[in-house]
């Protein structure tokens, strides 16, 4: 799976150059950032099932950044591939309500229905507890979307909250898998997947199998191959249901494939999208299981 | 201290009339929700030291709440308010960085400077541990702004997570409590007060006396005061130092004043505000506390 993280630093060239049409910085930068998107997208799509939009650095271009986000999501989906919006939004319910809503189906108003991101599935984190949750898998249910709550993630700040031992019992973040087990159990799809997943870096693959144990039917987001230094062979606990349980995410390994392999690079990112793909078949040992 | 969250189905009357200039809904909402927030801010700026923006209503409206976000944020400062940036964002750190970036002090590109919100004060989600909120830390120091981290929230899901018992001693949240006092101690301020604060909900007063004694100088934002139920008179432990330690912020209770105590909005919201900020000041026996 690709994700989607343009760090305007590091933009493919060939964009629009910089400055060039007068245009104020965010709208320029927002601009380059479409471009390369779309050609991140149409390269690796073949290899893909999903893509995964880093919120943070469309948000960082302020309303330009907001309109670009809205057409990246647009192209993956003519192309065929589900959205992931990865925003790990979390707030009281009332306010939960209103990031599902744009994030998710919209929300009907005096002023006609605002549209949402229409996305396929949204990241969550879930510190603030259960009734923060619920609001997003409510809608996520509405718009037939999922919901991914990070569970255990990628960064070595992990260890700092989330691998914490609960007295008596396990872990925080077994605590937290217990709770998405639960929240997704009644709505198990007709693949046997939940539409309440699971957040689970790539980084520590000694947790997958505990994970999945205590996740049985929840998709897993496998966040941090490549870059971050997780390897796809480590991940077999996540296929273990012999579904598409994994969604194996990469992003900068993709779009930076070039700097590490050489070559142009969109037939880099293509290679490695491909690479990538190959070796999660491999492992997950089906034809259907996702890049 | 005034929580900005516009719902677009309680805007005070008398805006812009829905659908009345062939806008689209979002751009419709949009100028609604700018009129009613800068009415809302005008009725009660100086009762107030500062306003809570909940990014999630903004960023329900795409592009045209984004730049609406900008504009709120310029009107308050203009009214002499501090801008609180309430996103309770978390991620990897490269990911923090663009989002500190966004609502801080921006970043310079090819492009030119994108220019960040310019809040004061940020929300963060700590989940993901100390190295998720060192970038944001950064940034803040950079931009002499400020953040708070989630540590014990005013919902009822708080206790799923933030309250569970860690083997050996104390709680989840007294852990993060332990990392925000780490995290500021090095910076504190000329007045006693660090620059990484924490959100302690109001509706759990109990908490709060250990709050104080795990991070004595950093600034409480206490939410949950009005429609959430909690009790300016129940949160004096915050205000132990006595400086401007707490930072009481009620929402609904304020925009929606007039619904509970009749009368005109504008006046009724300032009415509101004002008996906070009394409430407030006699509490913490300091003139300059803060409303």
């Amino acid at each position: 799976m690709l994700g989607v993280d343009p760090d305007p630093l590091a933009l493919w060239p060939g964009g629009p150059s910089a400055g060039g049409q007068g245009l104020a910085p965010a709208e320029a930068a927002a601009a380059a950032i479409l471009e390369h998107c779309r050609a991140l997208i149409d390269a690796t799509a073949e290899a893909c099932v999903a893509v995964k939009l880093q919120l943070a650095r469309f948000e960082l271009l302020g309303a330009p950044g907001w309109t670009v986000l809205a057409q990246v999501a647009e192209h993956a989906r003519r192309a065929g591939l589900l959205v992931i919006a990865d925003g790990k939004r979390g707030d009281i319910p009332v306010t939960a309500e209103a990031y599902a809503a744009g994030l998710l189906g919209g929300q009907h108003t005096p002023f006609g229905h605002l549209d949402g991101l229409g996305a396929d599935l949204v990241t969550v984190n879930p510190l603030m507890g259960r009734d923060t949750l619920e609001p997003f898998v409510a809608a996520a249910r509405e718009a037939g979307a999922g919901v991914l709550v990070l569970v255990r993630t990628s960064n070595p700040g992990a260890r700092d909250i989330e691998d914490l031992p609960i007295a008596g019992e396990g872990t925080v973040w077994e605590r937290i898998a217990a709770l998405v087990h639960e929240l997704g159990a009644s709505a198990a799809q007709g693949d046997g997947l939940s539409d309440v997943g699971a957040v689970v870096g790539a980084t520590e693959p000694g947790h997958l199998a505990r994970a999945r144990e205590l996740m049985p039917a929840a998709p897993f987001l496998l966040p941090g191959v490549g870059a971050q230094g997780g390897r796809v062979e480590d991940l077999a606990a996540a296929f273990a249901p012999g579904r598409a349980g994994g969604l194996v995410t990469a992003s900068r390994s993709i779009a930076g494939a070039h700097r590490t392999h050489g070559g142009e690079p969109a037939a880099a990112a293509r290679a490695e999208a491909e690479r990538l793909r190959e070796r999660t078949w491999a492992l997950s040992g089906e034809a259907l299981a996702v890049s």
